[in-house]
């Protein structure tokens, strides 16, 4: 088996995932051969974009595929692959979390296919910077997708389910939690009739050196110095966003048993 | 009183704060007359930055300044400014969690000249990006820090020392913490074998993105969805992690509370 044989591609799904990976195969020279989507709007939308047939429904996505993507929800992973167990091709979820055990036990050859990003409508992101993480059940699998990652990204790792979901976790963190601090910014900048905007500058800037250092040596701030007069006053403003307080709570105590030995609650 | 008569500015400390605030004086033409830090070394390195004398006495520090950029630890501004009792010119500190009045009484012209950025050694940062928040004790010292803050910067506010906090509790969120989840996602990684440069471009995409949109429309994970199966694994694998374990319940809290009006509790 090897890549030339990834002649018909399927993309099952009409979500960020699936409409920005079906653009990147399409971008790379792939041709997508079909795209199925529950919304007949949304599939054919994305369909026009990948220049292919759509289809809204299972029983119409084709048979003789090499590969079926099938970015959807983690829930239904399951369902949608326990329809198209006539197919012989190689059908790969998508997701971080979920195990390459959650398609379809009827699906004879089945793999993982992870772009570690976060993915939007709007925003085309460089491919080939792009992590992938690929799984399948047996070697010849593997490779194909590997090979296949390659062409689109310049890392590709092989790894297991656990390794998977504990780097998705990971993902959480620095991703979708570092979005909800931003957001919590927003909360008390707005609060205080400030724009958002003023916070940009350095959002940028506390990303950029957590790509050039350790984040632990780019740690700063009063809880950092253990500047308990500082935490005391931040204690005092958020008795008034019960929420905040709990976040600023929590990650204090982190940073200050960190660098500090000491706890939140002892201050 | 206008910009003409800062011809001669004092930098008092030698931390990052100092370090890069007198660069951006020197290098938007502004001279430096002098440097103080207490320990002489890093005093010299900075003078010699800067082109100028440097001291480690308090008391030869010159009397006849116009500007005075008190840019020190906060526990350190009274002492430091009650030293300083001679001086005739304005006297600013740089930090934005403390009042003006953190300055000593027996300084005639005071104010806070603070940029709302994390500063490095060994970063240099785009001063003109760089939002600065001024106040001072009457309207002609105002206006003052407000004309020289446009000389280094094109986003300048004036503002009160209650608004410069709250505005400062906000930074701590979206810089500090922030920090601090790329730090928790470097733990997670790294106890995986995996390495941390597989999340640089997540970090990067989700800073880029909170500079375009509404960190609220940009939020996304499996709080965001309400996924209670993701959750309740995450909650699973985070029982080895007892620090991380609580900043995960506190911060996706928040995000179900936020989107789905339910906790994290009531999982």
């Amino acid at each position: 088996m090897n890549l030339i044989s990834i002649e018909k591609i399927v993309i099952i799904g009409t979500g960020r995932v699936a409409t920005q990976l079906g653009s990147a195969f399409h971008n790379a020279g792939f041709s997508v051969a079909q795209v199925y989507g529950r919304n007949p709007r949304a599939a054919a939308m994305l369909a026009a974009k990948l220049d292919c047939p759509y289809t809204s429904d299972l029983g119409m996505i084709y048979h003789d595929a090499d590969l079926y993507l099938l970015a959807v929800a983690d829930d239904a992973i399951s369902h949608i692959s326990g329809e198209l167990n006539q197919i012989r091709g190689l059908l790969v979820h998508t997701s971080g979390f979920q195990p390459v055990s959650a398609i379809h036990q009827e699906i004879s050859r089945k793999g993982v296919f992870y772009p570690l990003q976060t993915f939007s409508f709007d925003r085309n992101p460089v491919f080939s910077e792009i992590p992938f993480f690929v799984e399948a059940d047996n070697e010849a699998d593997t490779q194909l997708l590997e090979q296949l990652a390659f062409k689109l990204s310049s890392t590709v790792v092989r790894s297991t389910s656990q390794q998977r979901q504990q780097l998705h976790l990971a993902a959480v963190f620095v991703c979708n939690f570092s979005n909800a601090m931003y957001d919590m910014g927003h909360e008390l900048i707005k609060s205080n009739q400030l724009n958002f905007d003023l916070l940009k500058p350095l959002i940028r800037e506390t990303a950029e050196k957590a790509l050039q250092m350790d984040p632990s040596l780019a740690q700063t701030g009063p809880a950092r110095r253990n500047d308990n007069n500082v935490l005391m006053a931040h204690r005092q403003i958020l008795q008034q966003y019960p929420q905040l307080s709990s976040v600023y709570a929590s990650v204090t105590d982190y940073i200050l048993n960190k660098y500090h030995n000491t706890g939140y609650e002892q201050l």
